[in-house]
């Protein structure tokens, strides 16, 4: 890459007194990048095109606002190498937090990003001119024959994409090999009987050698969409297993919580650019307690334009309801899957009704 | 696994007001379980087996600590799936930390471990009865010809693991193909003409085939140690990378600065029971904010008596300069590797009587 490439901006807050800002800055500088004393460095190459940049410093809300340019050729670019660059060792400083990235133009062909995106899931679902329905297959611990009735009654009840509780990894209790099968055979039948195109998205999780495997047996059984933690399974192999699947993936928050990161930032634009189709993140209201301006820049990050990346599908879910359909499509628009599971599974009996008025509801 | 089985006893602190504390203790419990309201459950073996009990709510400190038993087959186990259920979703609820572990006996056969450990590391450096040296080649953008020769002054000056800096990852300035083959040949070089046995350990990084591509020239070069960042590729695929190269691995604090994680759970004790042979961590006064008992409770994670499993090498680091070796060996004992990068690289034309100095002080 050339020398001259404009950087990548990463924007940070400091909570540090005035005195040292700017100091702190330029320690930040040296820190994601070289991470030596720069009157070491006698390079000139790495001077001029590798030591990351002070841009700016200036105070906002009590900290400091510092925006680094970072050089993109020491991002890799690779997925875990930019994560390095852009909050590797300052994750270990308290006083930092990350709260915005912007990508030269044209960085981001380095990555796939989204190989579907909205558009590719509501053509897989037919759910065109709508927000979407999305529930959860639990508890862990439940059988497989439990868990694939379940998803029959949702299939029944119209839902687009019925996903396994982040939960359901390949425990004795539902291992992925026997679930699997079963479930999609379970919503294949339901999809048969109503003429609908239900959706299911496993849990894939563990090694990079079980994820290849968990892929086999998805292919075998016709799974169209995928469920993962990049958290989890890290941002390399969550990469390395879309290339190998091929389906949509559906990026869960689990592990996610660095805190540190900006959440817009972390669960959209980089998830966005690291592939997820879909990504979930927790509703204010909800269970978890992030506000709703969070969650409308989550979904902002996730769908807003970005030369020819496409957008990523927003799924806020956490502790929703059927009686919040109406204010969530309002707050959040068409371009959204709405995710309920445990409010479904309280109907307990009466759960096909429920989730027959969820489906209605969303798509009143 | 027996349903009777010990469980895992897992300690979070809780930043809520006192009249809902045990309220928060319980829905923790169902968030790192079963994650659905438990009313709604039917299955007898979910409610006995696989919820997470609430097993203490106390006042400490201003906050609540929770003690949680969480089952062991809800685990996997599998390392990404342990995270999981420690710290999945509550790791995105801000009140909420992760403080302590503790596993039943026996749990820790489900993972390897450190298959060297200390032992392991003073046999290949022939490092026996002291603390051991490291230091680190930098900075990223420096061409491979001038990393090779740092790494030859450090190994005739005798240190006895040089590892890479953890930016230096597969950049084009410095791929791994060509660097690695570089810097482990100038090592070998020196170690001839010394008689020494100074080790090598690159930065592993990237994807899972990328890992396996880095571990085939590794293993051709005769490189003898690794270096990878476990936050950053993934805990399964760090893990998985261990038994491909069957060396000793030392562990990277790179994001993993999750800082509602207690560092001394994290870098000692998880990283330890994901196969960890040495593990690097900020000491304290140094560029870093850790405290002096976090620094040791961390190292005391790390090697402490547990069953079978070998102990971790504490490596403490991060702006640490050669006048601090007394000290810090009186802090650490002997079972240590002190690592000094930029402390040793500012001087300049003075490097091999610097390492020299650093060398000669820690075996002092």
């Amino acid at each position: 890459m050339s020398a001259a490439m404009e950087r990548i901006r990463a924007v940070y807050l400091l909570d540090v007194p005035e005195a040292v800002a700017q100091a702190r800055a330029n320690a930040l500088a040296v820190e994601q990048s070289v991470e030596m004393p720069v009157e070491a460095i006698a390079d000139r190459h790495v001077l001029a095109d590798v030591v990351a940049r002070v841009e700016s410093v200036r105070a906002r809300d009590g900290r400091f606002e510092v925006v680094l340019g970072i050089a993109c050729p020491t991002t890799g670019p690779e997925a875990s190498q930019l994560l390095n660059m852009l909050f590797g060792n300052c994750s270990l400083q308290p006083e930092v937090e990350l709260v915005d990235v912007e990508f030269p133009d044209g960085y981001e062909r380095s990555f796939p990003g989204p190989r579907f995106g909205i558009e590719g899931i509501r053509e897989m679902t037919r759910a065109h001119g709508r927000a979407l329905t999305c529930t959860a297959l639990k508890p862990q611990g439940s059988s497989v024959a439990h868990l694939a009735r379940l998803a029959e009654t949702f299939a029944r009840a119209g839902i687009d994409v019925i996903k396994d509780d982040h939960g359901l990894a390949n425990q004795a209790d539902q291992p992925f090999a026997e679930r699997v099968p079963a479930v999609q055979r379970a919503i294949h039948e339901a999809n048969r009987a109503t003429g609908g195109c239900t959706v299911y998205a496993p849990t894939f999780s563990g090694s990079p050698r079980a994820l290849e495997a968990q892929a086999r047996i998805a292919r075998e059984c016709g799974v169209k969409m995928a469920l993962a933690a990049p958290m989890l399974l890290g941002v390399p192999a969550f990469l390395e297993m879309q290339a190998e699947l091929d389906i949509p993936v559906m990026a869960h928050p689990a592990f996610a919580g660095a805190a540190r990161i900006a959440p817009p930032l972390l669960l959209g634009t980089l998830f966005r650019l690291f592939g997820a189709d879909a990504t979930i993140f927790p509703n204010h209201g909800g269970r978890f307690s992030y506000s709703r301006s969070t969650c409308m820049a989550i979904a902002d990050a996730a769908r807003r334009p970005w030369n020819e990346m496409k957008p990523t599908l927003p799924v806020p879910a956490g502790g929703m309801t059927v009686e919040r359909v109406p204010e969530m499509l309002e707050g959040y628009g068409k371009d959204t899957m709405l995710l309920i599971g445990g409010g479904l599974l309280v109907a307990g009996e009466r759960l096909l009704e429920r989730a027959r008025e969820f489906v209605a509801a969303v798509r009143r």
